[in-house]
């Protein structure tokens, strides 16, 4: 995608070319967006694929009414775990029994946590983004609390030059690849590097980067990695999450949340735990097939595709957003919270302002989607699969009118409530 | 029910008969039940209920297609975790604010172990059967090899005289409310106070009790338990289960998964966790909200039914198949394993022979789908919110035309594989 660089942003007109000429422009069909909205939270909760809504009845209707039991095996529901994390491995470079889709993302984080620290006698210390999302630290809580005698505890800073607190003593280290709240991508292959280097081990929390940028775990050599399908993945509320783990890793770890899935032969009932082979040690109770069937439509959407192509188009429409902004919106008191340098973040545009809560309601109200995080955070989420140019034109030009007319000072947008 | 106990079984017209009288006939037409299929396995996954089709349809086109991010609060994704805990405590004899419905069950027991644990300091001892369900045992082996340094540790035997274990050392009793092997109801409201007695608490796995028995959680005095909404409760396959808390105990234990969704505030972000009131210190994690309204769905068929009444129809039903089993198969080397006494069996009726898995993959043969257990077991789930009287002798006359004409024989029942 080129575009003359001048002082004047592009028109919309500008805005409707690109569209024309974007080889993405197909897959937006391939989802149900409503007319008039433009969506700004795929960061949050994709939207939905189309295909989902057949592959989750034909669930319903055949494999459980008709099936009944019988559909653990015939319909594949009990290896769906692994099934899905082959598929999901291939779109983030690693490969086959070293994924599985599974559980919640902060169960994964638990898990993946203990693994490490079983892998790491006499180490005592997690290190981690103080600035981390929540569930992250929330876990290494629950962890330490748990492992206190062995002195275990939580060593976190804002994750500018967080590599100065690896050390000899660094069990794990605990990443967001992307950050939450801004979108900025980590190096974390160079993060990876130098916790290893110290022999300390890497998880790579990769909830806001897959399915957003290429994503290659084997190339990062991560030891382990968490994340979620229902953000850029697009796999519905609450899908499962997954947890890989390197294959040089493999059977060498313990976690502990032993449940019958992740025997290595569930059905002999045997009475005591033995842990199934590569990332099945990492399962543990039974999972939630419909919402995992969402799984299925999600990486449906992303089969054949290019991720380095697609990250580009998302580079060019978080471009078009922040030159739109900076022309249009600075002067009213937005400031940049994303990096300046759109090769750094995710797509993801994050703004403050100190009305914020307020703008993000207005905008809401003239149905552009985006959301507010305390304090003063207004969060874009740029997602290439099924936004277009002229969206991310007509979001940032409605984002210039609520500033313009002030009508975010309306008291309707100022009544607060639970935020999503 | 009334029948007269002469020496003959009853025939097939009695049985058509017994169904006209029965009160709860009608609430079969609430479930998908394919014609010429006798479905004994509702112990494993529960039928599906008809009703679930247009819910979950719904909150795929409309809540999550063009409700987007905002269903996490307007169609109540969010709080179903305590709105189905609320509807489903009604159920079990419980209040509101003391169970959630979250996570599998496997999860719940290592949350509630670990809650029961860390409020029995000094206490080293879990007291479990022996013979439990794997997932109970495999759990509190993690739970022990990771508080090997508290020398906590697992006390186990068969359940006959359980009590016997319980002793000052005793921190945590958990039990199987009913076994999933025989069917047997255990006397979970006597070994409580036996249990209480000495100090220790006590976590009821209500897996199998749970939709199939009258429970009261308040009457039994159970500290925890925990259970599965897809067996007896409907509720689809791998649908979230449950955990619930005594009021008497809110705000008094830990548990080490303190994901986000069990915060006090999960909305402000704060970097510290601070536990939820009451059983949402339990939770941790997003949940599947497509799978979870499964759970809805299965709650729906329970409403307005009086347990008592529902399990009266239950043990009838129970009867009339061990009325006909012990007529007609017992002289092929049929065995019972569940209790005799119907008033001790939750209406599953569990019998062995040498050749159980032929015998069940006969049967499937024939449409009479029950399942078979390592290393003999034959398990017939009889349930009385669809099942009529009539499959029951349909099921048990099956079952005795398999015996005599040996056609269990045949070289396809005896191919084994991996069973459901």
């Amino acid at each position: 995608m080129t575009r003359t660089n001048t002082t004047m942003p592009p028109s919309r007109e500008d805005a409707i070319e690109m569209d024309r000429q974007d080889p993405f422009a197909h897959k937006r069909d391939e989802f149900f967006l409503e007319d008039g909205i433009i969506y700004l939270c795929g960061n949050s909760l994709g939207p939905m694929p189309k295909s989902v809504v057949g592959k989750i009845e034909h669930t319903m209707k055949e494999d459980w009414a008709r099936g009944l039991v019988t559909s653990w095996n015939k319909a594949g529901w009990f290896m769906m775990t692994d099934i899905l994390g082959d598929r999901l491995a291939t779109l983030l470079g690693a490969g086959p029994g070293e994924l599985v889709v599974s559980d919640a993302t902060g169960i994964n984080i638990y898990k993946t946590l203990h693994a490490a620290i079983s892998m790491q006698p006499g180490r005592t210390t997690i290190v981690s983004e103080a600035t981390s999302f929540p569930t992250d630290l929330y876990m290494i809580e629950g962890v330490t609390s748990l492992l206190a005698h062995m002195d275990i505890k939580l060593e976190g800073r804002d994750a500018d030059n967080i590599e100065e607190l690896f050390d000899q003593n660094t069990a794990v280290v605990l990443l967001n690849q992307v950050d939450y709240r801004t979108g900025e991508v980590r190096d974390i292959t160079g993060l990876t590097k130098k916790a290893h280097a110290v022999g300390a081990l890497v998880i790579s929390d990769v909830c806001h980067s897959a399915g957003a940028i290429p994503v290659n775990l084997h190339k990062e050599n991560v030891d382990f990695a968490v994340g979620c399908t229902y953000k850029y993945l697009n796999s519905g509320p609450g899908a499962p999450g997954f947890a890989y783990v390197a294959p040089r890793h493999h059977g060498k770890f313990k976690q502990p949340l032993t449940g019958w899935h992740g025997h290595a032969d569930p059905f002999k009932f045997e009475q005591t735990y033995r842990p199934g082979v590569g990332a099945r040690a990492l399962l543990s109770g039974t999972q939630p097939a419909i919402s995992a069937v969402g799984v299925s439509a999600g990486l449906d959407v992303f089969e054949g595709i290019d991720m380095h192509a697609l990250f580009a188009k998302g580079k060019d429409l978080s471009s078009l957003m922040a030159d739109l902004i900076e022309h249009w919106c600075e002067p009213h008191g937005i400031r940049f919270y994303s990096p300046r340098d759109v090769n750094h973040r995710n797509g993801q545009v994050s703004l403050t302002h100190e009305n914020g809560y307020a703008i993000v309601q207005a905008l809401i109200a003239r149905n552009v989607i985006g959301d507010y995080r305390q304090p003063d955070v207004i969060r874009f989420g740029v997602t290439p699969l099924y936004l277009r140019y002229v969206d991310i034109w007509d979001a940032a030009n409605h984002l210039r009118e609520v500033l313009e007319t002030e009508e975010w000072k309306d008291e309707r947008f100022n009544i607060k409530q639970l935020v999503t």
